[in-house]
């Protein structure tokens, strides 16, 4: 049986702050730049879910995309869209919201949510320019 | 030498509906929602060959895009593009047309119009948020 | 007080053929090609609805588009996405449903659920290189 | 001589929120839903502005494209990129930085910089279903 | 009877130099900078011609696309596509390749091969950025 | 320590031509087509640099984005950008310029740039259809 991988992708848009309080301001102003701001400043965050497996013999699908659809929803975009990453979202806390480390935490945050072995790729867009993918290990 | 990828894109319409014959309508009602319409229903396919290879000492060239293209056309735009999915494509027959299982059927479509290894993954988007990806195994 | 245009983006996917039944069969094909096939075709279609008019002082909006997204999903997507413009969308029977009388036909369908002179313009996207406009007149 | 439209086009990312002080909590969270979150939230804008003229006929130009993106920067950029419209940019104090009214202020700021009458159009893309066009007045 | 506009849009590939020869070498480095490279650049135009007019009542189209589609390849891409604009187009010969120009002489191209009043809008971009809109006066 | 793939994109427009000087006239023109035109075409190139790497405990970063921007543009951009490849570009003397070889080259020009191990995929998009990736063997 062959092994497919299909992607849904899910936008969202939040607010952010790249800040690492056990450094001084002038360390954190100058690794950071702009992206310091105490006012924070945000983004249109991009989202695509990689799912593999075989397609089903009586569906033709690999996953059910409403259901994949409605996991993203509950697991990510609740929790991400129209908020800050750094005071609203629970699985950021106390983790500094560079775009790897935040593909890294929805990965967990999806991974349990699907059946074993079965999430392949979280790929998360922050600006037209830099993108980041993460494949759990 | 270097193994280099090449990503041929193009672009077709389609109609098709999901439904298993083996199954119930309420059954197919159920399990593929809107895409049950028996009246069908349609997409813009954007597909993206990828060949792999070593460039060609004499022209830089991992296949011939030109040889590419035609090949993309005669096996599966002349068959699919403006057509019923269901109905009209030979290579579909007794499939259900998920995008999962048209991505697998267009690599067997290739497979053998290429040279014995050479095609590398098939990419096949349905939808701006729904995309599939198969790699021959 | 400034006049601003707001623009929303609708996705739908539909199925369609270009057929004149006062016309020969033979007409039909040499006038529409392929976009005649019995079986149907289908495409992505991208809709955007413009909306003219000046921002409230209490809340900057020209228009809730919490409210017009609700109107293009009740006037238009609710009715055209993963159907059959021929014989599922009431409001195209009768008519032949080339991108240009579709974006007639929408404009219609949503400029009574909207406050008199406020429509400006229908876009609609058939495929990546055909593109409808439409303003009312 | 022709008259001829150019378009530049810029991008930035910003934090805001959609909150009127004159009225109640529930008010505004009734009229602006998630946008109404007191942690903000955020967007990557794209901005496009169109210059109108004729073109030189030394340069071909309507106008210098360097010019040009020098006055977006210095006049939209330096003042929006990585920052909180509504606590940051001078030009936004005392507006609600809905898109609409971010548009028209964007005009003004632009306005000035430019040689009189040539400022054609804003269009301000605020996510992928959203877009705003002002053209002064 | 309604007036809808139509959007074809087309691709090409081309090399040119912004180079006025009745100015010193210093003028035209400082006014167009890289652009002035003796050794040609090149970029990807994307071109859209928008034609208006009412639909027909046999055919729901405004113009047939394959004509128009033909129209374009005939007087435009036949010569402009991985061609020379300043060494290799007939039609501009003598003429300053900037996009405002190109867009006007491709306008003169167009127009006579359009019924009269029929070709509205050329839309022609030149990079990501920037973009060139000329309506014919 | 999870394995976090980070994508820069960045935009240059250049000249090039396909021509084997080892091979007679009539062997490239039939070869390369249009693309042997000695007068040149050009494109504009769209590069995708992915490094790969641990995110920083203290930044969160795989690599400092900045710097990165700043290797993109020192060994590709300054040298590439408005520039004919075979004519001007240092790194590509005696090379088909190819995009597969083009993608090879600037993989060179990148890897001692960067940490060992580090880069890990060079993607050049040369047009709206072909793309190529090339992961360093």
């Amino acid at each position: 049986m062959p092994t497919v991988y299909i992607i849904r992708k899910a936008r969202f848009n939040a607010a952010h702050r790249l800040h690492n309080p056990e450094k001084s301001d002038e360390w954190n102003k100058n690794t950071f730049g702009k992206c310091n701001n105490p006012n924070w400043h945000g983004h249109n965050f991009t989202l695509e879910v990689t799912v593999e497996g075989e397609p089903s013999p009586e569906t033709g699908f690999v996953i059910d995309l409403s259901a994949l659809k409605a996991i993203i929803e509950e697991k990510v975009l609740a929790k991400c869209d129209h908020a800050n990453l750094n005071l609203d979202v629970d699985f950021m806390q106390g983790i500094m919201p560079s775009t790897e480390n935040f593909a890294v935490a929805i990965w967990k945050q999806l991974e349990n949510a699907l059946p074993a072995g079965r999430l392949h790729r979280i790929r998360l867009q922050e600006t037209d320019h830099n993108i980041v993918e993460y494949y759990g290990d």
